[in-house]
């Protein structure tokens, strides 16, 4: 009881220098060296910085949430997301949100509506992941994919996304993400429908 | 109305080479050349690669949630997280949950519970975070920090977490998705109490 949490906001890193150390395509490193505010001996961290991303929050008019499986070469498995991507240069996210839905599955939907930001691991990356959700959806389309991608658009009941969460279904950062925020949101709205 | 979805489970790419490429301690980058299942082009794929990750959602006795602001290098910003670190070699995510808590806060609490475990960014990286619960916390010694670390202790209560992700004051990856976990699972067992 009456525990005490501590004083005083935690001091900002003076940087010294910084350094971009290699460029891999989908991220790239930088070095950052700084000053602890502690004691004033210098540390390098290395970062990964990626451009901004979206995962879009897709649902039918009978209320199924459009999915997408895909081979993941970290793990050299398929999992099971939410359609996602990069936002272009230039775009904005609920521009890319409806684009990548687009591509990735073949629907579209209703202007995107953006609801949060998550920082993916803020512990070493600056990934950033939009989350918009789109209502309405339906397939207009066949996918766009190129050579580097293939997909399979799956269909589940939107009540039964918690679920796929809680037994390991749905495991991906972002996805789950988006899925809490979506939620979260609808529950504060005190909204059944979408 | 009755939208369908694809056919047919994504194929595995055969990998045909992977080598390390850099070492930057806190992650590995690899590259893995790979033949795609459409069409059997090459393409090369980077991955960062990071040991296993462990976030705890410890809560107090007065049902306040125990979490940490530090100061993160991607972003050069001060964030507020839970918990959370590596799960060191030999270490089950229990026992890495108890002493990143125990050394990050000072708290200690009742036998930490693992809920799931989420992939934090499938896209190109490894990182996977093991969620951890842990109940009864009570602060019982000065935090052990290096000189890398100067984090601030803070107690909010549990209640007010959801809200606190919906306003992006807690937006990192592996804190809203143990939130997430941590609370889905509750209402699953029809829990109120933690």
């Amino acid at each position: 009881m009456g525990e005490k949490g501590d004083e005083g906001k935690p001091r900002a890193w003076e940087r010294v220098s910084s350094e971009q150390l290699a460029d891999y395509g989908i991220f790239r490193v930088r070095r950052d060296r700084a000053r602890s505010p502690r004691d004033g001996s210098e540390h390098d961290f290395h970062v990964a910085e990626s451009p901004d991303g979206v995962a879009v929050v897709a649902l039918t008019e009978d209320r199924r949430l459009v999915l997408v499986e895909q081979f993941r070469h970290p793990f050299r498995e398929v999992t099971l997301e939410l359609p996602s991507g990069i936002v272009d240069e230039g775009e904005s996210p609920a521009e890319a949100a409806a684009r990548e839905l687009r591509e990735e599955t073949g629907f579209e939907g209703g202007e995107a509506e953006v609801i949060g930001c998550i920082r993916l691991n803020p512990s070493w990356a600056t990934s950033r992941v939009h989350v918009a959700v789109v209502r309405g959806a339906a397939r207009t389309a066949e996918k766009d994919e190129d050579a580097g991608e293939e997909t399979r658009v799956r269909l589940v009941p939107a009540d039964r996304a918690r679920e796929m969460v809680l037994k390991g279904e749905i495991d991906a950062g972002a996805a789950v993400c988006a899925l809490a925020l979506w939620m979260w949101n609808r529950e504060r709205r005190g909204m059944e429908d979408g």
